[in-house]
């Protein structure tokens, strides 16, 4: 029997996003954002949805940049804090023992620690209400050397990305592999 | 040392939405998508993007509405099935063994057997490319009952959602959980 829960943010898993901007002094700044995911396969595209009265909005909308930054479960903590902190205040990336690396293709820093992250220049704003969703297009992935597979994607077992949920307010790690996509459901496309 | 992947839809975890729809005659789909996520949290609202390609497409635009269900990993079969298939060909419902719900909100079915689902109104379109993003209100969210917790939130160790890992093309369960929200990182806002 399924219960009524009324309008609430409630989905599971939404992936944690450490998106990297410069303010106006150059200064470095990360937010950890949960509202996003890919949004176009080609262009590619991510988007980030911030409210109005965060510091990396202004950020964003200076720069029309910004990235996007995959965190290990091994920083959760650092990850909650850039949550929580605003870059109006502190320099997260100090705080945090992070270091800021100049993208190459935007004007936005990454993350060195993190092994996964996204280059990303901001192509359409949509304002929804308490949030504005922001789609960037992803210029480049780049992913730690040593956390690929066989094949040179992204291994989630190296990177070790986590998951928030909303509601419990939880961090949880990824588990096992349950089956290969574009896959399992064959069985059932054609029948005999 | 970071290398360069090039411009590919490579984040993670992604959640695995499963997108109802009615058709022109009234007959539900689903279709699995892993480009969404919550996108505001006052008017609470969803995204999910497709390709206009898709059979749902079409009937997100016609009904202005659609659901999203979200599938435990006992399910993972039909839901990667949902992903293959096309419901201009197939009964998706029937062949995957899934029972269409009719939302009493809006005109769209969900899914009996999945455990939490969102139903949604259709409020923003933006074209972005080969995806169309479009931005759903939320208007109730419903859990099956035993898979709340003692605080009346959905609990991911009974929903058992189940990400894709984009690139490798694969997909997890969750594993343990690693840290409170909003919580962990206190530690680090107010050094002494």
């Amino acid at each position: 029997m399924k219960k009524s829960l009324g309008v609430k943010t409630l989905v599971a898993p939404t992936p944690v996003f450490v998106v990297g901007t410069y303010d106006a002094d150059g200064k470095p700044n990360i937010m950890t954002a949960a509202w996003g995911g890919i949004c176009c396969s080609q262009p590619v595209c991510i988007c980030v949805s911030l409210r109005k009265a965060t510091y990396s909005y202004g950020n964003i909308v200076a720069n029309q940049a910004f990235t996007v930054s995959l965190p290990s479960v091994t920083h959760v903590a650092a990850v909650d804090y850039a949550g929580l902190a605003s870059g109006r205040d502190a320099d997260k990336f100090a705080v945090a023992g992070l270091t800021a690396v100049r993208s190459e293709l935007v004007n936005a820093p990454y993350v060195a620690e993190f092994p996964h992250v996204l280059e990303c220049k901001l192509q359409h704003t949509l304002e929804i209400g308490l949030h504005t969703l922001f789609v960037g297009e992803v210029l480049d992935v780049k992913v730690d050397e040593e956390c690929l597979d066989a094949k040179g994607n992204p291994d989630v077992e190296k990177t070790r990305p986590f998951a928030f949920i909303p509601g419990a307010r939880l961090y949880y790690e990824l588990g096992a592999c349950v089956g290969k996509a574009f896959s399992l459901g064959k069985k059932l496309l054609k029948p005999e």
